[in-house]
């Protein structure tokens, strides 16, 4: 049947994706043998409307740039900085660094730029891997009596014979810029100094009451925010149950209202869960530990993985080039929930000097 | 067709249990229309094995008898106060009632009872729904400084107008025996107190460590290993996410190695989240929340609601009649939970009079 010149069909919608994650961008007019499945709208006529795939590999997922966020903070930091500078307030930050790891090494020479461009004073304590558990309580001791700063970092993995917890108890809790002592901890727990969430100016009734919060899912639900992901009624899934992590981000996507789901390496089927994720964290240290058949079409992917290959390239948890298919927005890594947790370091540590005022 | 005397055809294992929660228990030889869909064995002769429903009202559900496991834990704990008595310690407990709260004056009368079935000595601090801040607070600094007063149980719903948690902070963490303040809270969170949940006799290498763990949730964990529940690996699905119960519940509960989800009054589809559920806690105080339909066959239910009808009768969050056709172990209400969170409570206290020795 030859093709007539004025046969009119309405063009149907273009289908957001097909199965497989793969763009549709065109479309044609030609014949199409009965029953065919090739996307045809259904009209009964010989000729339909049927759409092409013209790009096969398109990714799906926007970047959440963490580093764009971060320097936004930064910006603000910095003129916070000036205005206590400008009231005879230096700022200091102490970074505690025992031994010689490489990785907290790395962390360490990021978060002395950052200080640098913020016109945070920094100051480096760095022990070596045999100091005692009593040399680091004595070099915390002084951190805390110290007027000139304001905020205290202790690196991890301390060496594995030290009790770490005891550690970071020992720090002053108003200088606990990093939120992990039990005491910032349980305020938080106990929604006492989770109004930090909500907004930078509110303050509490109660002052006292102002623990800081971990930097890092701090910065997870910074950058969730800035990109308008809606966290409430949500279904949010992480994956990691540590301290510094996976448990605090838990409780904070919990005092946002998402519908929370905590997985680790008990969790008996991770895809299942993982593909409910509306929004899935995964900061749990194993390569590719997340591919693109663990996601549900359109989901927020926020990777607090870091994972350094052979090549010395860092890499996340997720294996970017199959989820970044799926997922409407990504971070990452490097450049996505780092310079964020940095960001939120130093703004705690802003906030601290502030109150100490 | 007449049926042939000799036709056999092998007989089916019957099934388990048929979809709407209906045990099958016979079977008959009998004409089946082509089509049927009456459980037929899928032979093709004309006369196949049916089964047939003879049980309609069977209940899978073993009770999980909270009250017994309770009497265990008391038992124990009169035991333990014996020996505290001999070595010229009583044992005090205080409980502190503000106003009229028909459900805490009831809370009250039975941990009352408790303490004298087991020799601890009880401390009534009854102020009126007027008292003010002030009051409350140096009744409980009243409490910290006697030492004939090991714990403090602070009665919710304090009045509206008192800061609730500027309350329970004023509890000296080492009496707060209800693990409620965000000192304990915190201890709990970083996993500093969380042996507790592992075995009684273990005490960490800094004993200063010790925060007494929440009663209900403490208690939760007692009922399902008491039951033999496995936890690790499991899917708990938690109801609720209040920081006397939810929460700390999902804290415990990952402490043990399940994968958590915490369900609230935002959660979109709270019966896609429970039919996932392994074990599944409810602690919300909504009549009927959860109905038999929103069970996964063998699932472990514990009911921590808490509603007075009409008549006066306490009723859970549970559907019993619905939801125990479908479990494999369920907690009644009353007689579940609430015993075991009073045992749990009297066994703070001693613990605390151990500690002072």
């Amino acid at each position: 049947m030859a093709k007539p010149s004025k046969f009119v069909i309405p063009r149907p919608d273009p289908p957001n994706k097909s199965e497989d994650g793969i763009y549709t961008a065109g479309f044609l007019l030609e014949p199409v043998p009965e029953g065919s499945n090739r996307g045809d709208c259904g009209n009964d006529k010989p000729y339909r409307w049927i759409w092409v795939i013209t790009c096969a590999e398109v990714s799906l997922a926007k970047i959440m740039e963490g580093k764009k966020l971060a320097e936004e903070i930064k910006s603000n930091v910095k003129q916070k900085v000036e205005t206590l500078n400008g009231m005879g307030v230096d700022v200091g930050l102490a970074l505690m660094l025992v031994g010689n790891n490489p990785s907290s090494r790395q962390y360490l020479s990021a978060i002395l730029k950052a200080c640098k461009s913020t016109g945070i004073t920094s100051y480096e304590y760095r022990l070596p891997e045999s100091a005692t558990m009593n040399e680091l309580l004595n070099t915390v001791h002084e951190i805390n009596r110290d007027e000139r700063i304001h905020g205290l970092l202790v690196f991890f993995p301390l060496p594995r014979r030290i009790n770490s917890r005891k550690i970071v108890n020992s720090i002053l809790p108003e200088k606990d810029v990093d939120g992990l002592g039990s005491i910032p901890i349980g305020k938080f727990a106990a929604e006492e100094s989770t109004f930090q969430l909500y907004s930078d100016s509110y303050r509490p009734a109660i002052t006292q009451s102002l623990g800081f919060l971990p930097c890092t899912p701090f910065g997870v639900i910074k950058l969730l925010e800035y990109y308008n992901v809606e966290i409430k009624g949500k279904h949010a899934v992480v994956i990691g149950k540590s301290l510094a992590v996976g448990k605090p981000l838990s409780l904070m996507l919990l005092t946002k209202e998402a519908t929370v789901t905590v997985c680790h390496k008990e969790t008996k089927d991770l895809a299942d869960m993982t593909r409910q994720a509306d929004i899935l964290c995964v900061a749990v240290g194993k390569l590719a530990l997340v591919t693109g058949d663990m996601i549900k079409d359109g989901a927020v992917v926020v990777d607090i993985g870091i994972n350094v290959l052979e090549n010395g390239c860092v890499v996340g948890d997720v294996d970017f080039e199959s989820v970044s298919k799926k997922a409407s927005l990504i971070t990452p890594v490097p450049g996505g929930v780092g310079p964020v947790t940095i960001a939120m370091l130093l703004e705690n540590t802003v906030k601290s000097a502030k109150a100490r005022i």
